[in-house]
C-alpha cells in the first residue's frame, strides 16, 4: 500500500490524481490533502478518501465552519503555507504529489524532499526558480523525483535506464496553444476565455495562458535542464499541433525515441504514482491511423517572443528565472482578471526582469526574496499599465 | 576490444557492418567473414579487416584462385555451410553478426548460439522458421540476441528494461513498399527493377521484393513474436510512408513509445554492435520540422493479401512458417529472374503451402526438412506456371 499526500488536491492535477487513486483502492491510501480556497471540493475529497490530515490556504468564515466539521470527523486540519509543509512531510507518506500552481509550491515540495519523501512533480515552477537546489536535495536525500508534466514524463520514460552521456538533445513538443496563427493585431483584443480555450489539453487556467504565450515551453526547458541535467543548448522546442507526441529524445547514435498518447494527464500521473511499475488503465488507446498525420514545425519566435526570452534568462541563470516566473504569475493573473490585455503580459514581464539585478542562488531564501521582489515589481507595472 | 564475425559480409548488412567497424578500430576486431559468391568484394574486405578465417559458399575456378592467395596471406579458408558454421563458432568471437539472406542463415546462427556467442540478428528467416528453437537455445546458453532489423531494433530499444507484462501491443511500421497504390492490373506487368525501387530504404534485392508484397511485415510479425515473446494478436502493422518511425510499443497504461530516425541501416547495426552502449555516430540528425508530417494508415489487406496469409500461418504455427518462407524465397527468386510475373509470387506460395500438411516442430532437422519440401514444391509450381 503506497501512502500518498497531495499538495493542490482541488486543482486539475489533484483531481485527476484522486480519480486514479480511486481506481486502485488496494494500492494507494490518501494520507494528506492540501488545497487552496476550494473547501467545498476538499470536503467531498475528505469524505471519499478519508485523509488523516488536510490543510487549507484560506481561512474565511465559511471555511472555518467546514473545518470544524472535519475536526469533529477526526481529521487533523492545518492552515496556510506551514500547514502545506506539514502535510508534505507527514511521517507515514511514501509519495508526495506536488501540484500546487506557481512558486507557492516550492517550500512544501522542498519540505517533502527533506523528509525523504519521493515526489511526483507537477509544480514546474519549483524547478524553474530553484532547480539546482531541489536537485541537490534530491541527490542528498536519495529520493525519486518523478515528473508529471506530460513532456517531462515522456523524457523520463524514454531515458529509463539509458546512461546520461548518450543524450544528444531532447525535443519538447508544444501544441502552439489556443492563439496559434493569430496575428499581432488580433492578439491585442483576445479575451481570457479565448486564450483559455486550449485546442488539445484540458488544463488549469494559469498553465493554459502560459501555453498561449509559449512561456510554458520556456519553463519546461528550465525544468528539463535540471531534471535531466542537460545544458540549455541540448533542449529544443517543436510545435506539434496534435499533442500526440509528448516529447522526444535523440541519442548520440542518431536514434530518436518519442513518447506518445492521447492528451490525458491521467497517463503521466499514473506513471508517477505507480513508478517504477506501469498499471493497466482502461482509457482509450492511441490509434494513429485515425489521427492520420503528425506534424512538426519550428516555433515562430516572432509570434512567441517570450519563448526566446525565457531561453535567454535560462542561460543567464541566477535569480533571473525566479523573477521571470514571478512577473509571469502576476501578469497572467492580471490578464485573467482583465486588468491588462494579452500583449501586455510580455510588457509587464520585460519591464520587471530588465529592472532586476541578478545574483547567484545559494539558498531557498534568496529564491523566495527574488520571487517577492519580482511580484512586487510586476504588480507596480500592472498598475501603471492598466 | 569486441571480436566480431560476420555471416554474410558482402551483402547489404555485411557491408554496412564493416563500414561501422572501420569507424571504431579501437573497439572492434574482425575475426571471421562468411560470404556467398562475391569473392571480389570479400577479397577487398580481407585486405582491409584482416580476419583470421573466411568462408565462401561457392567454389568456382576464379574463386579457387583468390582462395590460394588468401591462404598464402595466412588466412584460413573454409567452404560452404560447414565453413559458415565454423566461422560462426570461432572460439575468440564475442559477437556474431548473422546477415545471410534466407533460411540458409539458420544453421550457422544456431551454431553461434550453441557456442555461447552473442548474436546480432539481421537474418529474420531464422526466427520465422525456427523462432521457438532459437529462443530456447538463447535462454539455455544465456547469450544476447540483439535484432538488427530496423523494426525489431526499435522495439528492442524501446522495451529496454520494461518488464514483459506491461506491453499491450507492438506496432510494426512499413512504408508500403515500391508498389504502394498500384492497381491489381498494374501489378501484373511490374518489372523486377520497378519492384526493387524502394521509396525509402536501400536494401538487398530479396527483402525489397518482400517489402513490395508486404510479406516482409508478415515475417517481421513472426520474428517479433519470438524475440519479444508476444502472442500474434499483440502484433500490429501500420503503413507509414515516410519510414521515419521504425516501430512502436504501447504499454498497458496507454503510454506509447516510438523509435525514429532517418532510414539508415547503420543506426540499428551500430546499436547491435555497441550494445549495451550507444556510440556517437556522425550521421545526419532527424529533423522532423523538415519532414513536416508523419502519416499512418491501416494496410489495405486486399492490396497486400500475403500479409494476412502470413498472419494466418503464424497462428497455425508448426512447419507452416518454414514452408511459407521456402515458397516465398523460390517465388521471389523466380520473379527476380523474370520467370514469373509479380502476382504469381502469391500464387506459387499459396499452392505450395496449401499442399502442405503441417506438423509441430521439435528439432532443427524438422525445420530443414519442411524448408526443403517447400522449396521443391515451390520450384515445381514455378515451372508449371512459367
Amino acid at each position: 500500500m503506497k501512502k500518498i499526500s497531495i499538495l493542490g488536491s482541488t486543482g486539475s492535477i489533484g483531481v485527476n490524481t484522486l480519480d486514479l487513486i480511486g481506481r486502485f483502492p488496494d494500492r494507494f491510501q490518501v494520507v494528506g490533502l492540501v488545497a487552496g480556497s476550494n473547501h467545498r471540493l476538499l470536503d467531498q475529497q475528505i469524505k471519499k478518501f478519508r485523509p488523516r490530515v488536510v490543510s487549507l490556504s484560506c481561512d474565511g468564515k465559511e471555511a472555518a465552519l467546514v473545518q470544524k466539521k472535519w475536526k469533529r470527523a477526526g481529521v487533523e486540519v492545518l492552515i496556510g503555507m506551514e500547514g502545506a509543509s506539514s502535510v508534505a512531510s507527514l511521517p507515514e507518506t511514501d509519495l508526495v504529489v506536488s501540484a500546487i500552481v506557481g512558486s507557492a509550491g516550492l517550500v512544501p515540495t522542498l519540505s517533502a524532499i527533506q523528509h525523504h519523501k519521493n515526489v511526483a512533480l507537477a509544480n514546474k515552477e519549483t524547478m524553474v526558480i530553484a532547480g539546482e537546489i531541489v536537485c541537490q536535495e534530491v541527490k542528498d536525500r536519495k529520493v525519486s523525483l518523478i515528473p508529471i508534466d506530460s513532456e517531462h514524463s515522456a523524457i523520463f520514460q524514454l531515458l529509463a535506464e539509458e546512461p546520461h552521456g548518450v543524450v544528444r538533445r531532447v525535443i519538447l513538443t508544444g501544441s502552439g496553444g489556443p492563439l496559434y496563427g493569430y496575428s499581432k493585431k488580433r492578439k491585442e483584443s483576445v479575451t481570457p476565455d479565448e486564450a483559455l480555450n486550449h485546442p488539445t489539453w484540458k488544463m488549469g487556467r494559469k498553465i493554459s495562458i502560459d501555453s498561449a504565450t509559449l512561456m510554458n515551453k520556456g519553463f519546461e526547458a528550465m525544468e528539463a535542464r535540471w531534471l535531466f541535467n542537460l545544458p540549455p543548448e541540448k533542449i529544443e522546442v517543436l510545435i506539434h499541433r496534435q499533442s500526440i507526441v509528448h516529447s522526444m529524445v535523440e541519442f548520440v547514435d542518431r536514434s530518436m525515441v518519442a513518447q506518445m498518447g492521447l492528451p490525458d494527464m491521467r497517463v503521466p500521473i499514473s506513471y508517477a504514482l505507480h513508478y517504477p511499475e506501469r498499471a493497466t488503465l482502461p482509457f482509450p488507446s492511441l490509434a494513429l491511423e485515425e489521427i492520420g498525420a503528425l506534424t512538426f514545425e519550428r516555433p515562430d519566435l516572432k509570434a512567441y517572443p517570450l519563448l526566446l526570452y525565457a531561453y535567454e534568462l535560462m542561460k543567464a541563470g541566477g535569480t533571473y528565472p525566479a523573477v521571470l516566473n514571478a512577473a509571469n504569475e502576476i501578469a497572467v493573473s492580471a490578464f485573467l482578471s482583465e486588468k491588462i490585455s494579452f500583449p501586455k503580459i510580455e510588457k509587464v514581464i520585460r519591464k520587471t526582469v530588465s529592472a532586476h539585478t541578478a545574483s547567484p542562488i545559494k539558498t531557498v531564501e534568496e529564491v523566495l526574496e527574488a520571487d517577492r521582489w519580482g511580484r512586487e515589481m510586476a504588480e507596480k507595472h500592472v498598475k501603471s499599465i492598466s
